[in-house]
């Protein structure tokens, strides 16, 4: 049996090009005791990845060079000697850019999938929900009444903080990349106010919509950085909280500077950076809830869908651009 | 009776000048029922100061035009119509830029002078001392072992959160201004290491010698900004804190950005901007803990003293530029 794979084979200088992954073909290895094949149904295309590409101090190791690409995945147990597991299973975990993995049990987790979509534990009941969760509940520590913001509020992530700040009371601002996506977010996820960044590239223009849109903000969920985050803290009240996620404007090594900094002493701010996969302590509270909503459907989501691994690279290019319309998948 | 008072005439565009400020002569007021008359003995001049002269926001009411200049002072009672204050009580409050002032009772406090000189509770025993305690303990959360890194480190601040640093176990490293300085935060406040900032420019600069100096830092207090606080956010540890005090090389409108905010999402750093005044709570524990080490002669403080009310501005331009050795104060 043959496994297509997608390998990095060298760094990008600045934005990522074809050149820079290899589809690859290599036979599935037979299953040795403990072991599990699973064959992907979907693949999870994320900013994240961008970061792994360089070859540079960052949260996780760099992705290594002729190896499949980090990348989570949803698919099918299809033979098993690992006796937790058998064929017919359905599985979230880390498989990469590949057709199929080979996993030792550790990683991966079986998923119901009666009430919610297989590849919806990609997005709002996997990783982008769990980050917005835990940004929106233990760094912006949302409380009803409070006025929450967040960058790319049309994508994976912020979609679901703004639909969460929203069911706790709060009053949700979003900013996202043009009108059709400003429509999406006030109209279908329910946030009180959008603005629409490419109307206002820089952060004075930015500032005016933010003031001519909200009152001053009590907390902010940053996805992009630069100019949205200068405006942010000119317009977030005293002992305001930023939840650090995402700087995806600086992801090809664009310079992405603060113009403000004394405003986090000025107005007493909380700057904060995580990772979601260093609280794996809240996963199961997260994922409850997350879940609860999505069956429900009281918590919407949209979804980009490439076809075929091949076309991996191209959805990812598009994603680091702000292309995609929500949580951007490849269907295997 | 006549009281001398310096009062804010004028905002300053950039660095302030002489002109911002008036010298005004006016009759020390009788005493109504609670009140109480202080003599000053001492004068603090202080950054926050600075800020307080610019007419936009910012974590207190701007200083009010052709009102006494802001400012904390100790004295004595003179006269007392409060029955809690008698004459020859040693007070300390915010008496402001003048010799005498009328206090109500609210917001002056007695002071034992017995081990502890009196001006020594504008300094390592009064807000400042607080300043670096709450900090250090609340913000940097230091803990024997770790490396703590501060700038200002000769002044009245930056010398209180090393010295506190080394009681606890941690390794201290300041930032300061000259080789005379820097000396006399290694040898006498008792740092491990201390880097000139002025031979060290830039950012760049600045981290080659950090580097030379210290491995990674825990955690950082900020009384600067600009390139040191650049440098350090790239030499300091996954999950770093950063206590945001001060940002004088900012305080004249100069722009400061930082430089690479991206380092707070990678490295999940909490940045966090703190007004000591707002945290009366911790003050009767951080004092008591600042008076006992200075009266046994184990925190170690310098001062600058400019001699007599009209020394005041000047001595506070100095003081913005980094002129003074330790706290600035001016005798009465």
């Amino acid at each position: 049996m043959i496994n297509r794979q997608i390998h990095l084979v060298s760094r990008p200088a600045g934005e990522p090009v074809r050149d820079n992954f290899k589809l690859i073909e290599a036979p599935v290895p037979a299953l040795l005791d403990g072991q599990v094949l699973i064959k992907h149904s979907w693949l999870s295309l994320d900013p994240y990845m961008r970061g792994r590409m360089d070859d540079k101090k960052s949260y996780a190791a760099p992705q290594k060079l002729n190896e499949v690409m980090i990348g989570g995945t949803v698919g099918d147990v299809i033979d098993s000697r690992n006796p937790a597991f058998k064929a017919g299973d359905h599985v979230v975990g880390m498989g990469g850019w590949q057709e199929y993995s080979v996993a030792d049990g550790r990683g991966i987790r079986k998923v119901d999938t009666s009430h919610i979509p297989l590849q919806a534990f990609l997005g709002p009941v996997g990783m982008p929900g769990v980050t917005a969760w835990y940004g929106l509940n233990k760094i912006c520590e949302a409380k009803a009444g409070q006025t929450i913001s967040v960058s790319a509020a049309s994508g994976a992530v912020g979609g679901v903080v703004g639909q969460l700040a929203k069911a706790k009371g709060c009053r949700a601002v979003g900013f996202a990349g043009g009108p059709e996506k400003c429509r999406y977010v006030v109209d279908e996820l329910g946030f009180d106010a959008c603005i629409d960044y490419k109307a206002h590239p820089d952060s004075k223009s930015l500032y005016a919509a933010l003031e001519a849109s909200t009152d001053f903000l009590h907390a902010h969920f940053e996805n992009v950085g630069g100019p949205i985050l200068d405006a942010v803290m000119v317009r977030i009240n005293d002992f305001g909280r930023i939840a650090m996620c995402g700087m995806i404007s600086g992801y090809n090594g664009e310079p992405i500077p603060m113009k403000f900094p004394q405003l986090i002493l000025t107005s007493r701010l909380r700057v904060q950076g995580f990772i979601v996969s260093e609280h794996m302590d809240v996963w199961p509270e997260a994922l409850t809830e997350l879940a609860t909503l999505v069956a429900t459907g009281k918590l919407k989501y949209r979804e980009t869908i490439a076809n075929g691994l091949d076309a991996a690279p191209e959805a990812f290019f598009g994603m680091l651009k702000g292309k995609n319309f929500g949580k951007q998948l490849v269907k295997l």
